[in-house]
């Protein structure tokens, strides 16, 4: 462990957001070698300071922190297969997208290769890298997270989700399925205002606060979730709401609007109402939703 | 219209909803009629001093404006059919969940009968009438709505959205689109969580400001429609979004989660990208839903 390293970290594979992320080290002032597969992406980053490495086995011996940025685990998969005895000692950081699973498959690949893992999901475009519109997730080695913080503060926000490999893969997609349930609503909101002609822009001043609104539903929901309770003080049950709905599926096929993204709600809303639950508030879906296959 | 009315407003339909707009009628003072087709839900409102009505006629003549709120839209048409020359003279304010198509039919029809239309959605639950969780879109007769402002405060925030009678229902309905694909989002958010049992609370404190901070989106996406540009400045474009989102679902699967609330979104965007739209920001989405089945 008291190797000596030729810099700091390593960036492999370079798209967008690899590059993102080099970058982000390199202004924080962090030595930092990067390796894509094929040549030609790293121009503008060794102008800014960075080493190049020429092959896969220079970039993972040069740093003590390798960060895996690649198209999927798959590709991680490869690079592993590749890494011999050249990982042992080092801290592998993994901000390839992927699900739990594969992050444990991975983490317990890395630790059989003598190295520390820590995965990560990234909340962020490449462009908002290192400013206030970031922030990523960990979970894995805390030694290894706490050991390398200041590397990851270039970043943008840090959050450390558990010692479980998983979460913080499982943590990004939850985020992400709340942010495409809000884009699927709000495409579907548009398309229907924009089927009588009217500006989107004018609506969003409807839209905007209606949403924000909508907090308290979702901290109440996480309550209801949390004590298992979804028939007290019910206000619009789920019988009301199952028989409700169908206006706005109608209305939508009226204004040439494709109903594809509010269809399996109300399904969703009907099947647990035919189980019994229509007494329910909507957030008892999530038990339906929870079934096994 | 120089008719000497009993009553200022009579409330016709006394479900949750009309009992709790009569009652704010009575709160703010305004004197009241009430109906209800099976007797025996107005108890608590003659105790509060509205007056009910004995039947359906005496109902319709005793008011200056006659709110309706029943179950639907078809249950309207009937109580139409029975008004004979009662209306005339009159305001009708349809408080009654639709759709546009039948809004501006029932339009129509009461403006036949020799009476005003207003048509309303009300976007709150009943114990929020009155409150400051409330408000009320109207569309229609814009002087009948001018005129009757005053009563219409007594139910909570006013808003009229045009003199194209289907336009509450429409606004309603999509204001409610976004509602439900925020709930769906948040719905599919807890189930991925709660499959590794961590508390939903906890998780609520990302998910609530990672939510708040999606207002930017809401209000870039309605100027990208508006401006019908989906392709310039799109930092993940629908490509590499339909790249990534099979990840959502996987991962979804692999936790015992049904990925209903997910997998259209994944659709809508292979299909877009399939059409040869992979380089538009994902708002482009917006213009598949449009295109007439």
């Amino acid at each position: 462990m008291t190797e000596n390293f030729t810099t700091r970290a390593t960036v492999a594979g370079l798209g967008d957001m690899g590059q993102a992320l080099a970058a982000a080290l390199l202004r924080n002032g962090f030595s930092t070698t990067v390796w894509n597969r094929t040549p030609g992406r790293a121009g503008s980053l060794t102008a800014a300071g960075a080493r190049e490495a020429t092959g896969l086995a220079e970039a993972f011996e040069a740093s003590q922190v390798v960060i895996l940025c690649v198209i999927d685990n798959s590709a991680v998969d490869e690079l592993l297969a590749a890494a011999g005895d050249r990982l042992r000692g080092r801290t592998v950081v993994n901000l390839t997208n992927g699900t739990p699973r594969q992050a444990r498959e991975l983490g317990e690949r890395v630790t059989a290769l003598g190295a520390e893992y820590v995965d990560g999901g990234i909340m962020a475009v490449p462009p908002g890298i290192g400013t206030d519109q970031s922030f990523v997730l960990y979970s894995g080695s805390e030694s290894a997270f706490k050991a390398n913080r200041d590397l990851f503060e270039a970043f943008g926000g840090v959050q450390f989700v558990g010692e479980d490999t998983g979460l913080a893969s499982l943590y990004d997609l939850a985020l992400l399925s709340g942010m495409y349930g809000l884009h699927a609503g709000v495409m579907h909101a548009y398309a229907l205002i924009g089927s009588e002609g009217i500006s989107a822009t004018d609506f969003s001043a409807l839209l905007v606060p209606w949403l924000r609104a909508m907090s308290g539903f979702v901290t109440e929901a996480a309550d209801r979730i949390d004590r298992d309770e979804f028939t007290k003080d019910v206000v619009s049950n789920l019988a009301m709401q199952a028989k409700a709905f169908p206006n706005l599926i109608e209305a939508s096929k009226e204004q040439g609007v494709r109903p594809d993204l509010m269809e399996p709600v109300l399904r969703l809303f009907q099947e647990w109402v035919a189980k019994g639950h229509g007494d329910e508030d909507g957030v008892g879906v999530v038990r339906l939703l929870q079934e096994r296959a």
